[in-house]
């Protein structure tokens, strides 16, 4: 059959995009209101219970500047740390923002429903925007893991499902085990990496190396992918911070980070000239090895940690991030036969893993003398006396492993179901190819770079 | 007469730069002051007034964050989004940096001297900031228009005319016609939109496609563009925002636009595949068309439009503005002699027209059960009681005629005064070209980049 | 001697970054403590003091976005402005982010010991964020003088001196001295640049022209060094603000900044234009010279500047820093041997001395009637009665030598320590070339990129 018949775009996508959307502003109409402070009358009406609350109280100015450091790590720094491949920009940044775009709406419903559900509405407002970011970035995860071995459509059939079961996991470890994780350590990192994983592990392409020579980066590529590693870099803080209770504990989590994302950089760079036989540095570890602190310290961010305990977390992180690069994605892809392309395993499951853990473990140790304001701050069932530290420790190990089950389910039942020869999928001889989707400039643009009147011609036109 | 000659820069710009900062610098010293929040003594003052505000209160901490936001929105959003050129990176982002730069300063004192005097001076602060920035917004828009076909001297005298308009549209509209325009769907968008069109028009060059080769995207300058469109469309939440009144205004303010945003970008994806014969996706709708749904929600953002509204606004907008791309572009420069580099039309005229008309619709339809909190915080002449919701929807139609007639005539008239031949302007054969203003790498360097050891020739050095 | 061996990091870097972080993690596992505001216990401790206070007054909410907009400026403004090189963008991004994770750290410990030991206690919490980061400035505006021309290793230890000396004079200048210095005129950028200055004066290279064909720019990286740039001019009011009193002072920083910048930019177009025979604009200069201005007023923007000094400040930095670029710098090479890669002379050493004596010039002409309130906010020493105009201008001049002379003294002793022949630094022939430090995508690659399936090509394929 005709390659350009097989993934052309022309009514698949509009059709599927059309139909999304119009489901979602139906959905949106009939469940979707303003909550108390976004809502003219209600955040009016409140105002008049307390003498001292205004407008400076809204909580858009504590949320806010948060919520627009997310924004900028999901469309910013997940789309150009894509753009690492050569040849594969566009569609890195585009279609990351065209999935994000969808994701974001489908999650403040999917999340309203299963957790923000009020008298039959959904209440929205800058918390359902950060929860929504949030889940979008577990997506985005996915994505790297398949990235240019997809078409836009798999990639939105693909947000569908993980969007719906993110939820669906999310609701089961916060509402129902009661387990903490403000940066997502298990709920977006844990879960969108095995998520992904086990998509492309249904996807596998034994004939996948036909695009090999478009699988890697150049000179530029790697500095626009630069862009994204710094940002999700310095917003970290941010991220893990977003959604934790005000006051000590966000500001605590902020500054965990910061501490736990230096000590990763130092170990990044160490290992990565220690694995290479010139002692040179390697892109690849730089840009994603390097954040594997931020996502290690997701679930024990906001608590005691202290910036001691998150250095030697982001120091273990940025090792096994490099060293997964090097040594066990090869093994990943050759025996397991799992096509990890951005090698999410090393940036987001390993360190997602590892973050878990030592969530579970600070959890179970958090010694009593300190609980008193402690648990206060942080944990949900503080108030109602029910505290314990062992089992607190016991259900975020619990979340763990129905993450890692929710994921590993959800990702095999997906990859099947994206397997379907009616998505328009690229030929294992044109993967990881921006031409197949975009209108790319042609060759004779890309010359007239070189045929631009230089100093010597101009004065030549001149005269 | 000699092209170097007649584009030659070295007395026009410095002598127009030195002489505006002068007379910029003399005005400011005889009529700027800091306002309440930004004075020592004032500051203090006014606290002691009051035993409950202290510093915590100064509006520096509930307006700068978005400040900020926009502020990026400015220098790197608009300054990138017009990288897409092959060979007009530099004067993109460094003719954005200078006019924006000029522009913020003498809108401060247009828009002070309108409607800030307080004893005849011109009080400014982070609100000051905001608005200024967003005058030099629609003085970016308009350059998007002329982007290449225009030298730096140009831009700035464009500026100085439409600066000046800006603030007398922008009195009358919001001071004499008392209408809402917190996101400038009509003082920023439709103003910028058409002044720019209408000096495009006058400056209507017969033989730009002389320069034809010129005016089109590489695939590494489209990535640029990118950065500039993804820091428009994350930002633009804040830019809706940023000077509406404080509490739940601001924070639906943001969300509406979120929303709209996103379906925005589901719609620029389903069209600009639709409309490619092959289905394939056409970077120019994605940079900009995508945006449109930001501009679309700039009036009626701040009311009740609630989610499912704004995403409605958001998909219509995200579907003329590609559907203007593909038709209505050619049309109007075959047939209306408008030549349209960034196609602003499609991404601030028409989207902020229909704006305008959802903001007169909203207001119109405000349900008078809703308005008696509603109209507390959105509406200035809510207080006074003169409240009137189809008087309202008809004031701020009005407002969009005025707009449009400003925008016309100014452009008409600024267009006149810039095809004089004393600014520097470019050949019809050097049009969208660097080289023209700038000191550009030269080839030998750019081969350079192919002659650095190789690892091999590195193996040879050492041995 | 062999090159690939004398350069190679294998065991000299890892070995580094391994003993520092390990001896960073154990002195703060010895040494540092959350603050009130950011520990569980003694947050909510407070908080029961007084009945006012509550989680909404954490100091989280005032400092952070500040913070995060210095951390921008610090990697990406500084990473991403030293891009401009062909051939060194991984070495000035990937460089800049090494040395800052680890001075962020160092800094954290060097300040907290100089002016921040509660009974023996480093206290860290936002505000230490903040000042690590700006002594991390510091550094980088070191690297800045000696881009190109060192290896990972010699900057690391170039940074544990200089944060090391900086925490020092930091405390001679804000704690013995009580000089005021908050957006670090003196404190980060007259340090950092003659601290640079005198260490590239040490190692001077007399063969430096056998890389002199990779000491220049290409199109696209100067377009990656504008993102820098953009950055760090778009964010300078918050850097300049960040640490200031609440309230009044901040806000003032930040207008006065934002004018400064505007104004400057302007000088800098104009000059860059006037020093051209042909009147084209220089990239090197709108990169850098358009900065000066928040370096200018880097002391004196949070007193009483007003917009109008601020402007007049901003406009001569712009000056003097084209200037400086077109004729001091090539005089500081060959009369001087001072080899200045980015120029930082021009961007931080002139115009931080500029903002020095400004400051000390605004502190001596402070008018007593206006001290009353101006005082209380700005000068530490105001409610002690200890105000005096005249000795306080005097104070901050001492400040200024102080500075020069533990920078040069610094500079002097750190760089014969960098010319010991045991951290690998690249030969004369081998400088400004990425190659060497890390592994660069092939020859092979970059042909790629010409040879992905042109349209035509692809409709052959499906035929």
């Amino acid at each position: 059959s005709n390659m350009a018949e097989s993934t052309n775009m022309r009514l698949r996508l509009p059709l599927l995009c059309i139909i999304l959307e119009v489901i979602l502003i139906i959905l949106f109409g009939a469940l979707v209101e303003y909550n108390d402070d976004t809502h003219a009358k209600l955040w009016n009406a409140n105002k008049s219970h307390s003498a001292t609350r205004d407008d400076y109280e809204n909580e858009f100015y504590y949320r806010y500047p948060s919520f627009q450091d997310v924004h900028v790590m999901i469309f910013v720094g997940f789309g150009f740390l894509m753009t690492f491949l050569q040849r594969y920009g566009f569609s890195s940044v585009g279609f990351n923002f065209l999935i994000a775009a969808f994701s974001l709406q489908w999650a403040t419903l999917m999340q309203g429903f299963f957790h923000g559900m009020h008298h039959g509405k959904i209440h929205v407002g800058v918390t359902s925007m950060i929860n929504a970011d949030f889940c979008t970035g577990s997506v985005l995860i996915s994505f790297g893991a398949v990235l240019g071995k997809t078409s836009p459509v798999q990639l939105l059939v693909m947000a569908i499902f993980e969007v719906t079961l993110f939820a669906v996991n999310e609701f089961i470890l916060l509402s129902m085990l009661g387990a903490n994780d403000a940066g997502g350590s298990m709920t977006i990192h844990t879960f969108g990496a095995y998520f992904g994983l086990m998509v492309t592990r249904v996807l596998y392409r034994p004939n996948l190396d036909k695009s090999k020579h478009r699988n890697s980066s150049v000179y530029h590529s790697d500095l626009f992918a630069m862009i994204g590693t710094i940002y999700l870099w310095m917003f970290w803080p941010s991220f893990n911070s977003a959604i934790t209770n005000y006051g000590d504990p966000q500001h605590r989590t902020a500054l965990n980070t910061y501490y736990s994302l230096a000590a990763c950089t130092l170990a990044t760079f160490a290992f990565s000239a220690l694995v290479n036989p010139e002692g040179k540095l390697d892109m690849v570890h730089i840009q994603n090895a390097a954040l594997a602190g931020g996502v290690a310290v997701g679930t024990a961010g906001e608590m005691m940690l202290t910036p001691f305990g998150s250095m030697i977390v982001g120091f273990l992180a940025g090792t096994i991030s490099v060293l997964g690069y090097k040594y066990l994605t090869p093994v990943l892809e050759s025996k397991l036969k799992i096509q990890d392309t951005c090698g999410i395993h090393n940036l987001h499951g390993m360190p997602g893993v590892l973050g878990a853990v030592v969530g579970a473990v600070t959890s179970a140790l958090a010694s009593p003398g300190f609980t008193l304001y402690y648990f206060y701050d942080v944990f949900a069932d503080a108030e109602t006396g029910k505290w314990n530290p062992q089992s607190r420790g016991g259900f975020q190990a619990i979340s763990l492993a129905v993450t890692l089950g929710m994921a590993l389910f959800g990702g095999l039942v997906t990859g099947f179901i994206l397997k379907l020869p009616i998505y328009g999928a690229p030929p294992d001889t044109h993967c990881f190819e921006d031409g197949l989707y975009w209108e790319v400039p042609g060759e004779e643009e890309g010359h007239e770079l070189n045929e631009v009147a230089t100093p010597n011609e101009m004065e030549k036109l001149n005269s």
